[in-house]
């Protein structure tokens, strides 16, 4: 049965809960899901909601027009509507290292995502054949300083030809521009393999080493134009001792990596991340 | 600010959010906190809102009366209703082991909880000194087979006498007799040095040592009628090597009680804790 | 260069240490391992040590043989000695689910583990296309109460034929039978899913559920004659909410699993899992 | 049984475990403790030692020279030597926050550690009260910019006087001056709240709600003259959500912060831990 899933922001007044559930409840949607909650300190209310379409009195095609005409202007809100119908597009960004990749296209393969990969994009030929072992297109634009705003393009032009909805950085080894970051805002996830904001920047394995910590992270986070400074979606911590070289930490971060990237990215498929003022708010 | 905390659950039916918000609402209550849960196991929907008494249009004294002929009649609802001007209070029952009851202590003296502690009870004597480091009364019912009803029964003379609301046994080595345990429904808080159900009853250290686990636990919950198998409120556990002896474990394992049930106490002392056929739900 | 793998226990006697590692100093092998532990509940101690064998003065065809005849008889030790040259052969058996599979092929294509996977087993053809993805033989022996003896009797064969030392479970859902694991006595690796001994045999995320924990675990263990009680080689955990329904358990529950099965793998790879009385002991 | 406890680090060579445990064999010393581990950067092999006294040849008093004469000077060692009868001098410095006090004084009130605490410092009076509490002098010392180098002075005459051996900085909201820190090298232990090397330097609770993390930290390190980056000891993290304000923040940091405090306590107290390059070896 289709659903609704509506998200939404707007300044904290009394009696938005009661007014959006009203307007629900009395067109006959049937609310399957509600998670609200208010910043204290912004003053902003937000709400994530859903409801079954079946027998709902107003049209699907028409319902984001109620909602702006009847509620959006009067409380000031942002918000965004989706159905469970449609499945978002992902392409996924590699360079050399496979681990990532593999459990997405594992979870993928397995059908326990409601999304297409219609492609995969990389700088290196190196992971082509775990591309083609599941069977996904796999593209290479080679990378260097003199081609990147060229390939870059090439790269746009690919995803938007393929109807890429957001994008997925699988331990993809170069700074994305900002032209690509301000066609996909928060709509590109990143792994970064430190507990941020340690650590930020490239070998965060080797300055951890130094550092001599105790425990080492990956951090998910939305990619913005300042340098692993995104809104985080996810981290996770691993305990190490003195005994780890810094390639047990890069072997034992792969396990943190991999399984935060895709815990990020199913709540991102689920549409239970909403960005504001650089935080994430990651509804139940 | 006096604001009213209200905890109920209810067979799940639309518009109870909408008409429960509404209310509050249009009697010009400023909702400060909800959240809900539908259990779509056994269709029940649970909530916890809570909102400012300051202007609210119905007096104190009789917004339970209202709430009672308005909705929960009309939707069949369990409800109880507290205010943030009571406190409640909280007697601590022990034994030898003094972590917990410092830990409980540390946090009442530092005026981290809205609870009054009048006395705490104990079988035997070895922690009265720190009941006086902390001026807090010291009762002392030694117990043996033969004179455990007579002493339960001064003991729950005792508890009325003193107005307790709720128990806390914190590494009571003592099983609480059925009539004290129905005298204090879902109200009886124990801390079992294991993560149940795994190593119900006694010695589970030795236990967990036995059968070579690579994790010990501790686990929070409220006391029923069968041994360790009440509603589990709150659990955590740490990693352990086969180097940890019986005595490591019960050395770490202290650290884990105490932050365990620490943590049970504050959320039933919020009233954040609901059960319902053995399982809680808390409020976040 | 190829390094000496020794693990050993005996009976715990002063100098032992010190006459293992003068053997192999004054032989001239260089120790870049050791890690030891004594049991003293038991008085066994333990040892896993690791020496290149460039410029050893023993053969490496005799160290076995010098070994037993001038300390194990002495000092009443079982030891097993391994040369880092050779890669065992590792058998996969599944069922239906893939992610452990996945798990474990992802890591073994990409050169992460010194081992080779010679064939997958399995009772159904479900997974079929994964082990063609990666190229690995793929044999398939359905069962049924009928026919079990017969079908692990050509399962049997089958493993003696591909040379296979030790056998992963990955997620499969029949009990293996005495004679088979007696013919793999601690070389047999299942993944159960809970924080064992809690939640024994089928369904325990159902369990878990209806229990009410706030924390759900996964357990990699030796396959032993009694179900699910056999010696823990890993296990972890992760915490859950009320809001969690089965199907969130289970989905959450794969991560863990996959994660905790392949760290028991690794661990049994690598040599450092030593099994005394069901216990393990997991060098450093 | 006193036993002997024997730190040491030098660079890397083939023999000296069994130099060294032959030493102790043949003396008639029984190890019930070793643990080492060869940095493989550094090139430096660091073990600790532990055996019972009873029965050993060299008098307690001798084993110091006879070490240093017999292997320090050939392997270039680094040692220190210690005997479980001696119990080291704990000074604790606080401020206003009780939490970490506490945990420190029920731990040490409960006997569970071998220190003694002859007394307690602070800048502020609030604490006072539970230092009497628990019977332990209390110093105050109103501290000043103007008067910062000469309260210090006293404060270090006052430790000497009391022949304090280590300093737990228990949230001690004060800088530690060059000079006292030069006079106890590696013998400060304080609790930083964060996950280091995250949110150096003030309020780091408000930092860490300002990046938005999803989990949050505490470290204890070693005080060194660079600000939060000396050694680190231990460290412990716990998640949170986009629902924790700044003050849940705080409140479930203070949990974190006095267990890993206590932890890195312990581990010193047992003398456990070796500093080499501002990194700590914490020995098993």
């Amino acid at each position: 049965m289709v659903r609704a899933q509506l998200l939404l922001h707007c300044p904290d007044k009394p009696g938005i809960i009661a007014q959006v559930t009203n307007f629900i409840t009395v067109n006959k949607g049937n609310i399957v899901y509600l998670d609200q909650y208010v910043d204290h300190v912004e003053n902003i209310f937000f709400m994530r909601i859903e409801w079954e379409l079946d027998g709902f009195l107003i049209p699907k095609e028409k319902i984001e027009d109620y909602f702006q005409t009847l509620y959006a202007q009067k409380y000031d809100m942002s918000f965004r509507l989706y159905f469970t119908d449609y499945k978002p597009r992902m392409a996924v960004f590699v360079s050399k290292m496979s681990h990532c990749l593999y459990d997405l296209l594992a979870r993928y393969t397995a059908g326990e995502w409601e999304v297409e990969i219609p492609l995969i994009v990389s700088n290196h030929e190196d992971l082509r054949h775990v591309a083609e072992r599941f069977d996904i297109p796999f593209y290479c634009f080679p990378i260097t300083k003199e081609n990147k705003a060229e390939q870059e393009a090439k790269e746009m032009e690919l995803l938007r030809e393929k109807g890429v909805n957001f994008i997925v950085l699988a331990r993809y080894m170069q700074v994305i521009s900002e032209q690509m970051i301000e066609s996909y805002p928060n709509r590109i996830i990143n792994i970064h393999h430190s507990f941020l904001p340690a650590f930020v920047g490239a070998k965060p394995y080797h300055a951890a080493y130094a550092r001599g910590v105790k425990i080492i992270g990956a951090t998910s986070h939305y990619v913005t134009t300042e340098l692993d400074a995104g809104p985080i979606i996810e981290q996770d911590v691993v305990r190490i001792t003195h005994k780890d070289t810094v390639n047990d930490l890069i072997s034992k971060g792969k396990d943190l990596e991999k399984i935060v990237l895709s815990r990020a990215v199913q709540k991102h498929i689920e549409r239970k991340c909403l960005v504001y003022k650089n935080r994430t708010i990651i509804f139940s």
